[in-house]
């Protein structure tokens, strides 16, 4: 059963004593968690709007179905929820199974003025399944067109439905021998959909970085009708519609199908950590990798912070963790000239392990285990939030040391504690890194949203002011969408809103994302 | 100096007698080239605009710029050229040194209702730089902006005006030890600008094929105002401005600078070929090598056609070329585990070549001469041209032999010999290869284009049937638009024709191209 709440399953949340263990480790956290609500006292307005009856069995306006679509899984959401603060749950939940009955629920929609949320795992942490505006409103959960409806083995890609969730999906290729191999974070309870409407960072941290690329082929419902792309590897004719609709975040439509490329399924592995006297060594050691055409499929490196909060390390090195993958050819050579480039530039590696495949594993399962741990800090009133970024090589140093310094001193400002502001870098190209930073610090109960605000705030001038995107791969929402709309440019602004407005000439697909 | 109505420099063309030569392998074809007319002699329309004398000095509308603007460099351009078949050359042709001469000429143009068509090289094939409508019409030639004018060593990237030549481009790096290492067949002669504009296919045969992935940040000059995207090695902040003007021809605006990728130059390369006993054969183990996660920079499957027109096998072998490159480590081993895929999938390696560089130099050579040769069998009135496409990999087999059937049928039926139909693949993926065709045969003087233009229509009704793309690289310009039509979604043409309005009120921006 899914938490209404908080992160994926309730059975998987943490105890309250385990929440009380965890807050410990900060100063000055109230003594017991938060109480979680039940969804049927939270004494949610009632729905201003409901479906014509040939609809009304599609759809739900229970209030466990409302206020699990209310809004996604980012730190705000998590701690409006635990607070009952739901003053603007979806009116009616619709849970289509095919593109027809997608389209009929539109249709009634545009026609009803009813604004559409399209709702995937809803696992968005930038307020991309919520609605601010004053419109009655449609959660569209595609959660029920999960299915890999064909499988092109000779070309290596799959046509799949959009509501499809990560776990999903790969059980339906395993049989092929196929795998998809887009892991994010959120990967148990985030959608093929929602991948693709907001350009997700997956599993390799070279190369394949975003789902974007491996889309050959996406179907599109918009209110002005399908936009089903030519499924080629490869094309120059035109802007790529793709690429046009790839993060665009439901503004222009819904995405309820894709052919994406996958691949074998991974034979050969080998991965080693490297230690480095400072983060600074260990992102020259990165920039030498990959710019010597090194495509390790993970190049992740810890900070000091971030190495000790996850054992990596404790004597205050940065960590290097390369990993390299293959299902036809070995990799081992590979990974010891990528080690040669570690070690040239100060990087010490460990001993090879005689068990990778249980270390990786055991990554694994944590990283998918901090979304809960997350939450329990959140009970306690912590504040416990991630953010994370791209920039160029020139500005990766600088870049860190600032959004230390600023967010910092916010984070000080804000809860009176110096809290601890971690980074990984995630992903690595040839012209620049993406670092992933983790903020933790106290917060007051009551307040925690407007004190998160507040240091969020410092860091989005932060990367701004560091000429560094606003989001590598969380997309942009709700909680982007002013710093977005102060990076993107305004030719392309206007592009967006006439096309915008050509397909949905009702206005009401997902509203206030991207700022449109 | 440039030829007017051919490919490149007057000096590099064949002469009379070579022409002669060339045309002695297809039967009944003239006994004389047609001779090479004067530009002064061309009797060319007055112009019916010309620009205010704050811009006079950037302009000229002189009979040799208005005729070496009046048509690109494909087959139908040159025989048109060659007949002087010039009913609708530039009114003015405009040499802009910086982008606030560029803004202002387009000012001016949009206020006086003047089509504008940007030029970069003038190489394109598909119609992308003549005006087909009734305005008068600017050509708008970028070649004085011509700089590359950041270099990001560490970063590995450049900032770069759009004017610049191939050449031009890689003298200006060589200084810093860096390479762009986009070499399309017009390399010579093709702009920066017009790889971006026309998404450009380059050297690499897998993973970096087309100029798009080597974009980190565009500037475009919209009629609206300048757009210039931030600079970051990747984002996931709404869809991506840069694949919005990627591709988009000049409807939108002229694009005037790119941040680009950049590498170290190679220093470790292995290449070898294999022979395969059918095409489908070298069709299977390109993929086995693709799809196993092989990024060989060469990839090029030659049929047997292909291989005997270029002397690299004589014996109905199928051939493909394999190479590996790289600034930083060697590469002999990949090629091995390359060449050994190729083995598996009945593939007979050549001998090593002792002196691999000076095979890769003269096929290099021959490939920047064979549009010379081709002006030389058009003046001979043969017909030769090329197109190229994608597919994936479950229709590949059956798109080959169904476009060589449909094409065959069309020279048969127009020139009344079997004329020849190659093939190479140029591009590959992990989901399907990028085939380039060739098509010689012999024409009847004075009737060439309508010759063409038949085959052509048959060419593009078999891709279109076989659901490959109309142009991998070549782009859209005025010749693929119907086609283009056909195979772009519905609801991407709405949005693509509104943001077209929304920037380019006065619809001046290159009108026709990409059906717009």
């Amino acid at each position: 059963m899914r938490s209404w709440w908080g992160w994926g399953t309730v059975d998987q949340a943490i105890s309250d004593a385990e929440c009380v263990q965890l807050a410990g480790q900060l100063p000055g956290l109230p003594d017991t968690p938060l109480p979680v609500p039940d969804p049927a006292d939270l004494d949610l307005p009632r729905p201003r709007t409901q479906p014509p009856a040939s609809l009304a069995s599609l759809c739900s306006a229970s209030d466990a179905d409302r206020a699990s679509h209310a809004y996604g899984k980012a730190y705000r959401d998590v701690v409006r929820a635990l607070h009952r603060n739901l003053p603007n749950p979806p009116d009616v939940v619709a849970y289509p199974r095919n593109e027809r009955e997608t389209e009929a629920l539109i249709d009634w929609a545009a026609d009803a003025g009813v604004a559409v949320v399209p709702y995937g795992g809803g696992s968005s942490v930038v307020g991309g399944v919520e609605y601010r505006g004053e419109r009655p409103w449609l959660s569209l959960d595609l959660s029920r067109m999960d299915q890999v409806l064909d499988v092109d083995a000779t070309s290596r890609a799959i046509r799949v439905q959009a509501g499809t969730l990560g776990p999903a999906l790969e059980d339906q290729l395993r049989p092929h021998r196929l795998t998809m191999r887009h892991f994010p974070q959120s990967f148990e309870f985030s959608s093929v959909g929602g991948w693709l409407a907001t350009r997700a960072g997956g599993h390799y941290a070279t190369l394949h970085t975003h789902i974007d690329d491996f889309v050959a082929s996406l179907r599109v419902l918009t209110p002005s009708g399908v936009s089903e792309s030519l499924r080629v590897p490869a094309s120059g004719a035109g802007p790529s519609p793709d690429r046009f609709f790839l993060g665009s975040e439901g503004i222009l439509g819904v995405i309820t199908e894709a052919w994406l490329r996958v691949q074998d399924r991974p034979a050969h592995k080998a991965s080693r950590s490297v230690s480095f006297p400072s983060f600074a060594d260990g992102l020259t050691a990165m920039r030498a990798i990959v710019q010597a055409g090194l495509y390790p499929a993970n190049c992740r490196l810890l900070d000091a912070g971030e190495a000790a909060l996850s054992g990596a390390s404790a004597d205050g090195a940065s960590v290097l963790v390369l990993g390299f993958e293959s299902a036809h050819v070995p990799v081992a050579a590979q990974l010891d000239v990528a080690i040669d480039f570690a070690r040239q530039h100060g990087g010490t590696p460990a001993e090879p392990s005689a068990n990778d495949d249980s270390a990786v594993g055991s990554w694994r399962s944590a990283f998918l285990r901090m979304p809960y741990l997350r939450d329990g800090i959140a009970r306690m009133s912590a504040i416990v939030e991630t953010f994370e970024t791209a920039c160029t090589w020139d500005r990766a140093e600088e870049l860190y040391a600032s959004v230390r310094d600023d967010v910092g001193a916010a984070v000080q400002r804000v809860t009176g504690a110096p809290g601890m502001i971690n980074c990984r870098v995630t992903h690595v190209y040839s012209d620049g890194p993406a670092p992933y930073f983790t903020v933790i610090a106290p917060g007051r109960r009551g307040s925690e949203m407007a004190m998160w605000d507040e240091i969020k705030q410092a860091a989005s001038e932060s990367l701004l002011r560091n000429r560094a995107t606003i989001t590598h791969h969380h997309a942009v929402g709700r909680d982007h969408a002013a710093a977005y709309e102060r990076q993107r440019p305004d030719p392309f602004a206007t592009a967006l809103r006439h096309a915008k407005t050509a397909l949905d000439p009702a206005g009401v697909m997902n509203p206030g994302v991207l700022g449109i």
